[in-house]
């Protein structure tokens, strides 16, 4: 018997940031049928407001260090402040929503990341998801909206890259369901050539895959979010668009789809 | 048949803003047996974070005004900070909770308050709780942890007073199970002599409420307090314990009972 479908979207701090930009996504994620899960990042809010309360982001290498009061701060933004006002719209168009942590439902369990050159504090590398926890809420007809944090077991949040969240989420679910990722994104997807927004590459495998790498055109930020494209194509997921958010609709074929 | 049991407890600013303590009573809940909801406060704690922000607390007749600003910070601290640690806390105690708002699962829903002599700003006042829709989650072997936070079901998050969400979902959740409150707070009962920490009453019902009531023996915070507990009993309550969280063990038997 083919399994069920689950879309799982991802939305970034683009979406996050911009009042009428996320009013207008989360009405077409509301009109997307089938059973279906919402990851979103934190975006800038959480500097702004960390800033505000007198903490220095620490960065390292470029990357941000989450020390216990960036955590708090993080905690508060991502978990509290974002994701419980998009439940709140969500529940304004009718989309009976849970806002969740990994550490609600147990959903998603982290490990603290090994201190080796650099120590990245209170950073979370997912360990496991329990699918069959985040599908009781599913089969309750839930829509589960999951922020950027994930937990240890031993009682500790951690901060976590909210595309692997993503990943794994959709690599865990697809154990119960055909699974496929929708990220959207500030493009209207993978593209070709990096100054023409319209140069759009439609379709990627993991054959073309390889040869845009060695053309170097998979570079950058784009890089870590492929290799993460298809590590969860690799484990269970069945396919994987990017592009902006109207991809959603019907209207929209500018986007990428990438399968292997 | 007899309906099953279902403990619903809550705790205040006292608890939450003292790590040991919070331990300490996570520890107790953890161990109470059956079915059973936690409901929390915030404490002072974003009254704190708020004056760090720069957001001054607008107070009229010793109540606070929650503006948009105000209702921002309570939103992170509530449904981010205290509440996601305290949902990890109890994973690591092997209590498999969900941390919600009452925009979550549509749990609780509520009227802005309207404005009279003095506009509260995002205030809710409870208008309904779906208690099927909490259920699921109790019924998905989930222990539901509510923080002070409702919506009106437009997308908009309203702060809501904590020890009347616990009555409200107390009364909903009556309508499937014999549902008892637990209300930890710092004192151990309702005292016939205030200055006298150990003068608990241990058993009030409507009769000796209104004798009480007549020699003004309940007054100023224990009031309301006490109306509210009163109307969760007229309303399909069993059963109202006040005292402190040393109530929750077999050992303590020193804490105020209130019935019918």
């Amino acid at each position: 018997m083919p399994k069920e479908k689950l879309s799982i979207v991802k939305i970034g701090g683009n979406i996050i940031e911009d009042a009428s930009a996320l009013e207008a996504f989360l009405k077409l994620f509301s009109r997307l049928e089938g059973k279906k899960i919402l990851v979103h990042g934190g975006g800038k809010r959480a500097t702004h407001i960390a800033s505000k309360l007198g903490i220095e982001s620490q960065m390292v290498n470029g990357r941000r260090i989450t020390d216990a009061e960036t955590l708090e701060v993080i905690t508060m933004v991502y978990a509290g402040l974002v994701n419980k006002n998009i439940v709140a719209q969500l529940q304004a168009l009718r989309i009976n929503s849970i806002g969740l942590t990994g550490a609600d439902a147990n959903s998603i369990t982290s490990d603290k990341r090994p201190v080796k050159e650099v120590d990245f504090g209170f950073v979370g590398d997912v360990k496991s998801v329990d699918y069959n926890s985040v599908n009781k809420l599913i089969e309750a007809d839930f829509t589960p909206v999951f922020c950027a944090i994930t937990h240890d077991g031993k009682g500790q949040l951690l901060n976590t890259n909210a595309d692997t969240i993503t990943s794994q989420i959709a690599i865990g679910m697809s154990a119960l369901y055909e699974t496929s990722i929708n990220y959207c994104f500030e493009l209207n997807g993978v593209l070709e050539d990096i100054n023409d927004k319209n140069s759009v590459i439609k379709h990627i495998d993991t054959k073309l895959y390889a040869e845009l790498l060695e053309q170097g055109i998979i570079a950058d930020g784009m890089l870590p979010k492929l290799e993460n494209c298809f590590d969860a194509l690799n484990n269970g997921v069945s396919s994987i668009n990017m592009g902006n958010t109207s991809m959603l609709t019907q209207e929209n074929d500018n986007f990428t789809t990438i399968t292997l």
